[in-house]
């Protein structure tokens, strides 16, 4: 039997992905243990660290495989192998070690005689020291798949690869080392399989355990997947939106949806496939796309004729129709909206809600007899898109026009809402709201008869599209999330305020108990009815100081503690998810002040977020400040003569500079400065002024940045 | 040149498809005009009418090929080809005398030497007799294309081919037959191309031209695309959902979120790519859906390393997530849903909203510790399916159990709801909720430890699932709509009321006229003020009778027609939708009055087709009164074993029944009878009652009738 279709009997969920099998991981086929599930087993993580490591070095990866319940904090990793400052090593790292798979995909099999020699395993004393009987479940070479093996089998053909094998006594190594603040202790529940001294480290590993300024990529995905606002799909680039993100997406829906109504604005619902044909009508506009569309080549057996695209966007979609509906100036405007989802197959590295090959948005698209109403109109929406991010997202941006080599494919031109990033100090395109001028509806023949009259020239329509995405979410998230977890806008939170019981010991009675509970039901129900989105959490297998971390997590932006001695002093306590602020209300009094605290956090989270906005746009008139302002973290405002040329030389050059500089994090990668938009706020621009590029004569002041 | 790239380079639009040309269509290849877009040209249309023949003959399909701004009713064709009752041809005969292709990409091309003496053309003088300079824009061979070619050398083909040509001057012909009573007749407006005499013909083409009762196909596919609920798109089975129709879905969306949110149900959502591994883990689901899914093997100009499914449906999308999640019982029960598109590839005919690749829906997916609670919900979710039916598209259905054989594929048991359509007295599956069981569960191991101690057996949890799609919105139109147009119910209906100014006549002053028109818009005004939706209509160009058949086209509930002896009485005149009533209010009291009657529309239009669906449930002890029951447009109410030999059995002698008795309409095919469902409000079942099937002792009554 040849190795795949071993691994294949052996696999729980299926095939094995081809590529992600090592050249010459077969040394592992003969000890593979059984074909079928076993009766009894543990589950086992790998997960691969680089140490802090000079430049001039190759770094040497340390792979972790231990049991899933045991944790497995960096330091402990750092001592075990002397290193510095262990991190959970990037994807090219990775792919470099590994033949080319994605840290997701490293398995314990992964470890063959051919990486051998490069790196270092540390294994857990549960596998290395385990009886003969012990059988762990370990992915062959996929995240998804699942293969079973001896844990004996599986130590001593690690050894047998000729790798550095350090053996860690994790549960002993962890309890030794204190716990971090934000640790949640649970009182009760722990994974089933653990032993009664992983219980705690186990739990660690429900808070945040990466550090956001020292490892932003690797907050990020926890504090989403730990937050509940996404978790990772087995399709790459593809993500499951949880019900507290997708909340969010709906009070997006319901506010936008509110203010385009307003203008005529209707919503419809186009298909997902597009001929070829239609797709590709709009030259310019198809080169933007066509590398990342996906196609349908098949259904069920039936190979089709014609292979049909997924929209990519909806112009092409659309616009024969608009071409068919609109027969005179009567039916102009046309304004249509839809919610929807569309596909663009980026091969780049995927993240959540920033880049992914499926995403959520709505897409308007709308028809005008003049340049005037669609500029108008242009205007306006992103004008609401501004209104998202402030008033729900509490997310500031930039409004301004996108310069001729950022703009729209085949439109006129692009307005803009530019976000930042405090912590990478990176721009970030928060929405687009396009005038296509009349380029696609001579395309696709969009014309009315003149109403001045038949004898005159007909006239194309005048045409924009505007669309806002699920990647607001993202931002929202980056901007004013911690160490703790998410932090959540009142506005768009799906729970507001949570509601715990405290100061309740060993030796209350069930009378204080059940006093303290119903008062905390009652506080509820008051909320409630003022609608206020509040949950009480009446777990009694928890600690309050668990259920703090836990809600601290999720981002739920205020805390009520109520206890026997509130009770007493007829008050409750609030606690501030955004500044861990402490207050006091009333108990005659708390909803009102409870409604004003929130409202005054959705304000707070803005202007903290303006702020460091506001602090880290530096202005430049020469090419030589860029670097040294986008290496601290700053955006740049600078006077620009507008060409694409000039455009292309400022990228360039602030790109090679940033590599002669300053240390590179492989993490945020030294990249070009790139226009983010010509800010509608201008600075005044002197008589004179030079564009910083090429020494031109400027047009006006840009905003250029490291961007997503 | 080859004839396809001669063809190719004189498509406006792209490439032929190749499967559309016919075999020897080249004899046309030398005549077709220019390579490039003429100056001027006409528009035409080809139909292919099929008239009333004999079941022992063989049918001659008419060719009707005419300048687009012609009306050609069928009675002319009638008339001029002297044969009886013609109607548009169905899909399979076109299929057969055209070489396989669809009727929409039937053109003049497509008439040959090989067809000619199987068909008649019938030919528009205004091409018959052209001048030599008219081109004329035809489809080579297939909808979407379009060539260029003399009208004269197009008249001197067609006679070439030797196919009987029949001249007709659809003018003349059309403006000697008296228009049909519901055709709008407009003041200005026409197709800019028409001749005089031809604009109130092309304007007859804006009612509705087909009979309910006698072409239901071709009157649903008017009412859908007429009343702008829907248009039909360039891949064959998708649909656009214009405004008005997604309208319908917005109000069906609120209502059922509030209820599924009262429950505890949360919005989410899940990728719509499936991994072929992980679509095809449970077995006998993915049986029922495999032949239909549609697969992305490509991305840019990538094979992808191995195909990706696009959901069909979400079971196996989202059970892998819900057991890494559900970790203890306190997780259950998680009740997700999801508002969103799935695609199911079906090779059948293709219906609007009925039978689409792509469609909208909900999804719920939910999983409990107990199978009591999963029950209580599906019921619960069942319950809120009939009530969107009746409270909002004010339709009929019958609740029930679907029996083994019809039941949701890997699932427990299905609960439906099941509506009629009155005028082909087909049953049709309104929307389903589903309890899987424990099957589910078992296959992807969802577990939790068992509530009474580690020591007891895990359980596996209990889930269910439920969605309700567009197909409802299709199921609406088809039971209230009627010869005039849509009828919308008023509580789905995107515009409840129009008010229409009246009674102004060439003598009216400029005050009268404004006078009018300000009482016009402080009546709409002060509906709008009391939350009803309604518009004006102050077009200048449109008679008042043109402008009340628009607004019937659209189905708009009532119709409040505002003049000068209105002004004199202080009294408005509304207008019903669905039966034409009309009513007196005072100008004092009309806002509750139009209220009032709203609602009354809404309760009547349920309960005449309540009538309708309850006069047509047929009780029967054997299978001899099926066939003329279901001939006559009944559902039949039978005991039954409930076993799926006697089931299919059933079917299969109903069917061959059906064919040996009455004249069969190709349209309306008679079937055999499927079981709809064993309703819930059952009939008492005396003892010893045999099934009507094989005879042995009955379960229950089940439902039986011809399907959708």
């Amino acid at each position: 039997m040849s190795l795949e279709s071993q691994l294949k009997s052996l696999s729980l969920v299926g095939d094995l992905l081809e590529h992600a099998a090592p050249a010459n991981n077969d040394e592992w086929a003969s000890i593979l243990a059984t074909q079928t599930v076993p009766a009894s087993y543990e589950l086992t993580k790998t997960l691969v660290f680089k140490p802090k490591t000079p430049k001039s070095q190759t770094p040497v990866p340390v792979v972790v495989i231990a049991l899933n319940s045991s944790a497995t904090p960096s330091s402990v990793i750092a001592k075990a192998t002397n290193t510095k400052d262990p991190r959970l090593a990037a994807t090219d790292l990775v792919a470099e070690f590994f033949g080319g798979i994605a840290p997701a995909d490293v398995g314990a099999l992964s470890v063959t005689s051919d990486n051998a020699e490069k790196i270092k395993v540390v294994l857990d004393s549960l596998i290395a020291e385990a009886k003969d009987d012990l059988i762990v479940a370990v992915h062959p070479s996929a995240a998804a798949k699942t293969a079973f093996i001896k844990a004996v089998d599986l130590a001593a053909q690690l050894n047998a690869t000729g790798v550095e094998v350090i053996t860690v006594n994790f549960a002993e190594a962890a309890s030794a080392a204190p716990a971090p603040a934000c640790t949640p202790t649970p009182k009760k529940e722990a994974a089933p399989t653990a032993a009664t001294d992983a219980k705690i480290d186990g739990a660690a590993l429900i808070g945040i355990t990466v550090d956001k300024d020292l490892d932003f990529p690797g907050w990020y995905s926890q504090i989403l997947t730990k937050g509940e606002m996404l978790d990772y799909y087995d399709v790459s680039g593809c993500y499951i939106m949880r019900p507290a993100s997708y909340f969010v997406w709906e009070q997006i829906q319901e506010f936008f949806n509110l203010k385009i109504k307003s203008i005529g604005v209707r919503n419809s619902y186009f298909p997902m496939f597009v001929s070829s044909r239609v797709l590709e009508k709009e030259k310019d506009h198809i080169e933007g796309f066509a590398p990342e569309v996906a196609w349908v080549t098949r259904a069920g057996k039936s190979e089709l004729e014609e292979p049909i695209a997924i929209r990519p966007t909806s112009e092409t979609v659309m616009y024969p129709y608009y071409a068919k509906w609109i027969r005179s100036h009567r039916d102009l405007p046309l304004k249509l909206n839809q919610w929807n989802s569309v596909v663009r197959w980026e091969f780049k590295h995927p993240q959540p809600f920033l880049r992914t090959r499926e995403f959520l948005w709505q897409e308007g698209h709308t028809a005008h007899l003049t340049f005037d109403e669609a500029n108008t109109e242009v205007l306006q929406i992103l004008d609401w898109y501004e209104a998202i991010y402030r008033e729900l997202l509490a997310v500031p941006v930039i409004k301004g026009k996108k310069t001729e080599k950022e703009k729209f494919a085949g439109g006129f031109f692009t307005t803009t809402c530019e976000g930042y990033i405090p912590t990478t100090g990176r721009g970030i395109q928060g929405a687009t709201s396009h005038c296509l001028g009349q380029n696609f509806s001579k395309m696709f023949n969009i014309t009315v008869e003149n109403p001045e009259g038949p004898e005159k020239p007909k006239i194309f329509a005048w045409q924009n599209s505007w669309g806002l995405s699920t990647r607001v979410i993202g931002v929202m998230v980056m901007v004013h999330s911690d160490n703790k977890g998410l932090v959540l806008p009142p506005r768009v939170a799906e729970t507001q305020v949570v509601v715990v019981p405290v100061g309740l010991t060993a030796k209350s009675t069930p009378e204080q108990r059940k006093e303290i509970q119903d008062s905390c039901r009652k506080i509820e129900a008051d909320l409630a009815a003022a609608g206020v989105r509040v949950t009480g959490d009446y777990r009694d297998n928890y600690s309050p100081g668990w259920k703090f971390a836990d809600w601290e997590l999720r981002g739920v932006p205020l805390r009520i503690e109520f206890g026997p001695q509130d009770l007493k002093k007829q008050q409750l306590i609030a606690v501030r998810r955004d500044n861990g602020a402490k207050l006091t209300f009333g108990l005659d009094t708390f909803v009102s002040s409870v409604q004003a605290e929130l409202e005054k956090i959705q304000v707070d989270l803005y202007d903290k977020a303006k702020a460091s906005f506001d602090g880290h746009i530096t202005k430049a008139d020469s090419l030589d400040k860029f670097v040294p302002a986008l290496n601290t973290k700053n955006v740049v405002l600078a006077p620009f003569c507008g060409e694409e040329a000039c455009e292309d030389e400022i990228k360039d050059k602030t790109a090679r500079q940033g590599q002669e500089g300053v240390e590179v994090d492989e993490k945020a990668p030294s990249m070009g400065a790139k226009s983010l938009c010509i800010p509608f706020d201008q600075p005044e621009l002197a008589a004179g002024t030079k564009c910083v590029g090429c020494g031109q004569p400027a047009k006006f002041h840009t905003l250029f940045g490291r961007s997503y």
